[in-house]
């Protein structure tokens, strides 16, 4: 049997567009005809060698390229809302990295335009796709534990970004924690209907200056009964700390760090391992893999994509409901949400 | 040198009862002079054997026995206030099964007749005495992680109790989280200023007939700044799950829970090892053991306690702080509370 | 129903002789009439304060008493024979350390006195009462893993013994890997048939100067077509390596060593975690108790003992083997040791 | 800088040639000119969809093409000679399969030829680039164990190969165990100097009747004085378990097996996990990466690659060594196989 070939384009080239061009590239079923990039010069070798040959500064270059059915949405957050809609209108498959945008009123306008044009539409929660999360998220399903009672996220970053990234973040609930609100959804595969998120300053004064927080505690309920917490934070020495429990009448579900090796050390001074892998490259390398393979597959076989628009929109607005919380020292159910949306 | 030997009394003969008579039977340093049970009768051959001299119904009868230096309270909650009250004026020294008392009035007026005494007194808090968690706290003091950011802790029995022991439980916070109340204080080495918790009834409808949850999420904050998260559940079906987590600035520190046996079984369907230790009397084996010792100890070298009556007031604190934030859906801080603190 | 109360009489008060005693001491079902030793007047204090009141430099005055139902044999290999001996003419029970002689023709002898005498005797491979090792054993037999193809165990202590001791040891194969041999045919569930043993002197000089070894791989064949390998070492500075795995046609079971505490400390160094349990005493603690109770239930029951006088008769045969196969660098079967069979 | 591209052509397109060539089509810095395989027209979908352009059924093709600089000889043992010899004398560097071949004769007249040529070889052990067992050995190299005491390298496969493949294996010590006594040469840094091989057949009819024994533990002793024991067995039925510890003055190295996820079960009737990797595809996935691009880096840079065809030689004569021993039961020393060398 002859196999499916779909063309592509990347529109940014920054350390995520240029993940998933390298990932695409050695896919047997995926052409990447080409890449967009303000600084397309600079990245012309580097296409090349993985075989992209449309490199250009413009994206509507891509996206009026008749042969490119799909587009990976990898350019900065606020350009999202113009790139979707357009290329919506033009009929190509859409992969959007995270967040969709950082307005909900936004999010919910873009999902509008993707509907109406009926084309694939895949938001970039790559965690989903990871082995572990996936496996309990299955097993959940299964009813291997039966109701699910409690949920509990641990996901803490290496080290905080730079003061520069911060400021324009969205802030810790929309630009690290989001991640975690869809794993709520997702491993519980209930709605979260309540918010109560206690937040800190205890690590970067820059951070505390944006106006943001660098550790956090968020408690979710969910719609099926189920109460969840998140704790974040934005520097974890030990390298990428993201763990995943969920527990449950007849059990309970949890998985292990990666470590870098399973090397261990035993001296007179006790045992020694190494760190965890340091962040999400590494950390996710299978899972961006499988997330953008399951994109592919999704499009050549009609099917629905494992993690929709309606799924980015849910996640930002827990973070809206959750830096509501912080700010108000209150919970904050998402039905509260309606009429008080816009976030920047 | 010749050894010293402690002579004491113990104050029912339920379950905890029989449990610090038979670990002090096996100290060398200790003779237990006498029991005092309501059902005396049937105890009798028990005592015997493990070398007790008195067995008697009324406790009078051993704190009137001269001989005797000191005394464990394992009686019913609501027999603690009068019993110690009286061990303190007749100069024993009291080791106190937690919690000291239902009403955060009443504790304190037992802390205050206990210090006007100038007798030891010791709350059972037994996990303090557990390896792993003493070393956790033994390395956060030490600044192994440098200041703390983040507390996990779980904390969830194998099965819920009969009814009729929830019905005179003093509720989930004040009769199983509270344990969890006093290792938050231990483990970070700081106070607890505000509380926020989430309940949940999903076990079993008597529970919440009586009036009380089965699952709850707690989050604390400290006052050095910290935050924190106790989860707790009535049921876990795979065993006492028993875990701590402390996080800071320079690293994470937390532990195991402890299976039956360490045994692997591999076939083709996976792996396999055994459910947790059954519940807090196979788990906490070994720190009941060390807790007697050390409160033996301490009236031996006249030093102070290890976990106090100070102690026990602070976790009934923030037990009560976390009911009236279930009650009330909002955050407490431990300084509301004066003015309103009957809880029964 | 009255429960029954067995008298004993210990032989011995060293180390493993204290241990007993004082596990005994604690026993409901025992009463410790009297210990023996050379040095009675050191242990005074020590035995009144657990309750023993006879306290003799004699064993004779132990074996006499006719209110002594069993002793417990503790003093060194070389006084086992005539201890045995005697104590089986006068009809005790006997729980005896191993090895039960350094030379297969006096083990012989003494079984032979034993089984007339019609007496129970158990051996002390304390090891079959470890919780790990009991299920191993127990799985296997339950056909888990079905037919047993591997077996491999680790054996190393955490230190070599002093120059004295090691003269009269009996050399690794006798003194340490005994243990080892007995648990390859308990976990095996089938003879050994075959020995080929590799030795090293890696370690102290004046292991070498003794004519002994301190590190070793000893193959076996078992009678069911297993093979196994046990390796040894005199000294691993990490703590006591106790690990055991049987692998067959379904499946491998396994166990982990026990470390001091679960703990890990997470930095930007790695993780860390405790050193195993420093030695005997306390990896098997625990093991201790239960040999002892079991020996206890036995006599109680008439029942047979859990590990017999074959049982060590059979892994002093295996250590002959392994001797005279690492000295003559060749395999030696089992068989072949009859008609050579004095050690010392 | 400009990047060099290094111009490669691998000869087989079985399992492990297919492998090489999707791996090296994912480096930058190679492009795979052609690949030969006597069943060309049925690969030619595939390779031209990893952008191989040259697809032949005769590797001379590939061998006189100037362009190309480097060959992966993945074809059958039986053609290595052949292929290496000629690749060698037109100055291709050559990756090369394990084993070189099947007679130790042979292997020496090839590594003549490729030394006299003058080009880079490396063989195929693959698990040298296990970053487990890397990192072990870099650990022993820089002394963090001190010196090497003893080996433990459990190899056990997840099924045995068929029969047809059985016939033309080597035998389990060539065909199998010689990745791990590469491994053993690796580990502990010194040369096998003595071999004992017991062998068993417990799984399958068909392999005892080739001749085969399918079950192994074989003791090696160290020219520095080290012992070591491998395991094997052909059928894991709980997956690919590969594991190795190396234990020495100063300590203990090990590492884990890798499962197919971390997810843990737990429920009444336990903890369950997954099973292991299902076989070497899977597990050294990586592994079989990293050895290529060093491969590349060492063509590029000039530096020797890291595991040449002495390391071959010496695998395949410790793989001889342990046939005699299993056939003769006795130790055989690698001096001994002088004068003895055909296999085959």
């Amino acid at each position: 049997m002859k196999q499916q070939t779909t063309v592509i384009g990347i529109i940014g080239a920054g350390r995520i567009g240029r993940l998933h061009a390298e990932n695409n590239a050695s896919f047997p079923n995926v052409r990447i005809k080409g890449i967009s990039d303000l600084f397309a010069d600079e990245i012309k070798e580097w296409a090349l060698s993985i075989g992209i040959e449309k490199i250009v500064k413009d994206s509507e270059e891509l996206l009026l390229d008749e042969e490119i059915e799909a587009i990976f949405v990898c350019s900065p957050t606020n350009t999202h809302a113009a790139i979707i809609k357009r290329a919506a209108k033009l009929g190509k498959h859409i992969f959007c990295e995270k967040p969709i945008s950082f307005s909900i009123e936004e999010t919910k306008e873009i999902l509008e335009v993707v509907k109406k044009a009926n084309v694939q539409f895949q938001v970039g929660f790559n965690r989903r796709f990871d082995r572990n999360f996936f496996k309990i998220q299955q097993m959940v399903k299964k009813g291997k534990i039966g109701s699910p009672h409690l949920l509990k996220i641990t996901s803490r970053d290496p080290e905080p970004p730079p003061a520069e990234y911060v400021n324009k973040s969205g802030g810790l609930f929309f630009d690290m924690a989001i991640h975690d609100f869809d794993m709520a959804r997702y491993l519980v595969n209930s709605e979260v209907v309540e918010v109560f998120a206690t937040g800190a300053n205890l690590i970067e004064p820059y951070i505390k200056e944006a106006g943001d927080i660098d550790t956090a505690i968020t408690t979710l309920t969910f719609a099926n009964g189920a109460i969840g917490v998140i704790d974040n934070s934005r520097k974890a020495v030990y390298g990428y700390d993201q763990r995943a429990e969920v527990f449950g009448e007849k059990g309970n579900l949890n998985c292990r760090n990666d470590q870098l090796t399973s090397v261990e050390l035993s001296t007179s001074e006790g045992i020694r391992s190494d760190k965890l892998k340091n962040f999400f490259l590494e950390r996710y390398k299978d899972a961006y893999i499988e997330e953008a393979k399951s994109f592919i597959e999704c499009i050549q076989n009609g099917t629905p994509v494992l993690c929709n628009g309606y799924d980015g929109l849910k996640a930002e607005m827990i973070a809206e409901a959750a830096k509501q919380s912080y700010l108000q020292n209150r919970p904050v159910s998402i039905d509260q949400l309606n009429g008080n949306l816009l976030l920047l």
